[in-house]
């Protein structure tokens, strides 16, 4: 449940929430799924907040996804109660009676990539429970080749599950350059997937990808559904990318300059509330967002030292807005976001928060 | 408080600590500290938790050092009266008025890198406070220059604090064959910085350093104090620094083997709860204790893919222990601890986590 927050702004670093750039990019989004004619069902890993599943809910999201059990059961205790569990879930004794139990609160789908998981999850819970298998389609993280998806999914079936059709993350289109590369990939194979199923006697209703970068690319003439999670913040990968404008950033950690150390900024955000995130081809270890030029060029626990490019260094005590390179892994960091809207400061808690298991 | 676990072992990926190879690493360096006549102030940081730093304590700790004010409170409020807040603070209103109602519960000494800082304090707090200066011996992210100790000294003087030292963090031992050199530079900025107190009129009664890499090469002829933080668990880092054995490794994070996509390894480990760091000299996103071949090279929130170098992979649904490349962001992503002692599953609570302010 949302607060008020009486005593002022938190001490920083603290992740500060700009809701008119969140409602707008929940609805533009939504908007864009709607006139494509595809279902939209936004990763909730993101955020982890029930404010911004709810207003996700309310522009027209058709159910969540999430990433784990712990999160499932964290949402339906909120009321979802069409719950997709995008993740090759291994279902012991244990996670099976939790898994009975988020049943009878709401629909799940799970993910399915190996003739272990599927029998192990049949055997546990047989068809009460929703399966999509997973295809991996050049992320090279989990998921099977689409050709192997039609025999998989006949023994996802076999084992009591009700196969659904399939689902892929397009994660390599988090590359510069590569996001149309990925977003074709990724179209192509969820059709040779969903047509191994056909094949194999299990009508796929449901083709499920998408990725934030990737999102206006993705094929909507083969996809059915779109799981897009960071789009409603924003970060500096996505900014880096070239996929969102800085204008667009819905989310900053508020941190104060506490050094002027060998001309350098240093603020008090770090990796215990930035996250140490660092693709590749990033330029840095987050941004900020009133200074473009600038970089994080070196980023301890709460240490960020930016270089200012030459530009003069704000004072020491003033505030900054940096953006995090990685907004789920920041906002899971913290165990509150604070909302400034019209002069009013809110608290929302990010209820799944370490929600790992 | 620590309490036993009556439901047996929690979901996967969890945090566990092998309290025998802990204990023996804490009474290790006591020891050691004991026998070099310095006195040992640990970074609770790593740990963030009170029943670590109670072994400490019992094994002959002189007080704790923290990073943010929020950890000081945390650790105050269950007893602990001697601090160091090892970092330049920005003290404005509200957290002057936090640090005075500190300062009732515990002697607090703090960090000053810039005649601000320095100033800021002492208006709002005097000489009710310890200060230590700042020194950069080489790791380049916060502190002056140790020919410029003396003269920020004599301005924290004149703004009322009380003024005891100088202290710097050889950050630069983070790298592969450097750590040798990290320790030289150590001593000869702390020197260099109290010589510059001394002409200064100052008497610097403490010359506080230590990093876990350079713990054993630390000139403790110069120093009087040492703060190592990681020490008490060890992480990746310092296997592959070369510092500690995998068998002293007292942290993992226990894993569930979810698939064998693309012939790897796949854990339900990821960068939220094992960390995203990854230094430039890393082999991968952290190791797997019992397979010292394998790598993990690719990482996202909720997957860790491991390349176990054509050895076979353990069992879909069998469980492997990774170690963290870094284990203070480990910590700092888990509310709790699973302490398995002669069969016995103890939650150690994370009581300090996200104390980032």
């Amino acid at each position: 449940m949302s607060t008020s927050v009486p005593q002022g702004l938190p001490p920083t670093p603290y992740l500060r929430v700009d809701p008119v750039r969140l409602r707008h990019k929940i609805r533009r989004v939504a908007e864009r799924a709607d006139a494509a004619g595809v279902a939209l069902r936004p990763h909730v890993k993101t955020h982890k907040c029930v404010e911004v599943a709810k207003l996700q809910r309310a522009a027209g999201a058709d159910g969540i996804t999430v990433a784990t059990l712990g999160e499932a059961e964290t949402f339906a205790r909120h009321g979802f109660d069409d719950i997709f569990i995008a993740y090759p879930l291994w279902l012991d004794e244990v996670s099976a009676r939790r898994m009975r139990d988020l049943l009878g609160h709401a629909r799940v789908t799970i993910g399915v990539d190996s003739p272990e998981g599927a029998a192990e999850a049949g055997r546990h819970l047989g068809e009460r429970v929703r399966a999509l298998v997973e295809v991996d389609c050049g992320h090279h993280r989990s998921g099977v080749q689409p050709r192997a998806a039609g025999t998989l999914a006949v023994t996802a079936a076999r084992a009591g599950l009700d196969v659904r059709g399939v689902f892929t993350f397009p994660g390599h289109s988090y590359a510069a350059g590569r996001t149309g590369e990925a977003a074709v990939d990724e179209a192509r194979a969820l059709a040779e997937a969903a047509e191994r199923l056909r094949v194999a006697g299990i009508e796929p209703v449901v083709l499920s990808g998408g990725s934030t970068p990737s999102l206006s690319m993705s094929d909507t003439g083969v996809l059915t559904e779109l799981r897009p999670g960071v789009y409603v913040f924003g970060d500096a990968q996505q900014w880096e990318l070239g996929t969102m404008s800085p204008d667009d950033v819905a989310l900053t950690c508020r941190s104060t300059v506490v050094s002027h150390s060998n001309g350098r900024l240093v603020l008090d955000a770090g990796s215990k509330s930035l996250g140490a995130d660092r693709a590749p081809w990033a330029t840095g270890y987050g941004r900020l967002l009133e200074h473009p030029e600038a970089r994080i060029v070196l980023l301890s626990e709460h240490h960020a030292v930016a270089d200012l490019a030459g530009t003069p260094l704000p004072p020491i005590g003033s505030r900054v807005d940096v953006v995090p390179n990685h907004v789920c892994n920041a906002v899971n960091l913290a165990d509150t976001l604070y909302v400034e809207d019209a002069g009013v400061l809110t608290a929302w808690p990010v209820v799944a928060r370490g929600q790992n298991g």
